[in-house]
């Protein structure tokens, strides 16, 4: 139990890049739940979540962003959102946020499924939401790309642990 | 390893009584690593870490938020900042620190430890880096009250997933 746990938490890779087989319904069911169950001040789940699988969509969402050509690759999105009738505090629910989408991404490489975070195209978070016709109360946190990896290739590196003790 | 983790993110609780018995530093250095395994914006790992045991800061640390009693029972704290040197837009940094408090309180978890999420203490963030000497470069984003559990009571509940979805 220990060790899976901290293995997957350092195994865990960006992935962005996906073969053609889509995601099953329960998969994205079990990816949504592990997001629920991270923390958040006064348990308040301020998160939100569209999942986004139509083609149309997809096109539309990858103008808005640097990394398009990774939404047009991914069977199915989930974009994040916060909803800003239930938050309390920005700092502390962007960090729920947070906690949510790293349990999500756990969940994906648990699944054996690979995914990325996506940030960049909150530069057009308005653009998103009309995309989606979200309404501009929920505040996009992020968009995750998921599929099946392609390969297991990613490599990634971390400072050393001094680095970061104050 | 698939049904671990996703046990380990459902079944994690906010852990707030604790034995009095140290937690030994091979643990403390297990958890932080896994904190430093979180994704950030271009990888620029913001976080920074305050390992607290000293009983005089502790106590000092008490008085700065009405959770003091769990300050003063945990045997250590993990203080979490962001170096505001290193971050590159707010809101995906405290997300970024988000991320990395989930991993530290899975490996926890994992770790057969208790640990709590505590964020009322940053109305006081100021004097709380007066009492740790820390320069206020670095932004506290929570503390991490850590032991071994007095008891495994705890309770938690989140909405149905259907409450969740656009």
């Amino acid at each position: 139990m220990q060790s899976s746990v901290l293995e997957t938490i350092c195994q865990r890779r960006s992935v962005r890049e996906f073969t053609a087989e889509p995601v099953a319904s329960e998969l994205l069911q079990t990816i949504i739940t592990a997001g629920v169950w991270a923390p958040s001040g006064l348990n308040n789940q301020p998160w939100r979540f569209k999942v986004v699988q139509a083609v149309t969509e997809k096109a539309a969402l990858a103008l808005q962003t640097q990394y398009g050509h990774i939404i047009l690759a991914a069977p199915v999105l989930i974009a994040v959102y916060l909803d800003q009738e239930s938050m309390y505090d920005p700092v502390k629910d962007q960090q729920a946020a947070g906690a949510c989408i790293q349990n999500m991404l756990l969940a994906i490489h648990a699944l054996d499924l690979g995914g990325v975070w996506l940030g960049q195209i909150l530069k057009n978070k308005a653009a998103v939401n009309t995309i989606l016709g979200i309404d501009n109360r929920f505040d996009l946190m992020a968009i995750i790309a998921i599929g099946h990896p392609k390969h297991r290739d990613q490599h990634s590196t971390r400072k050393p642990i001094d680095h970061f003790l104050l």
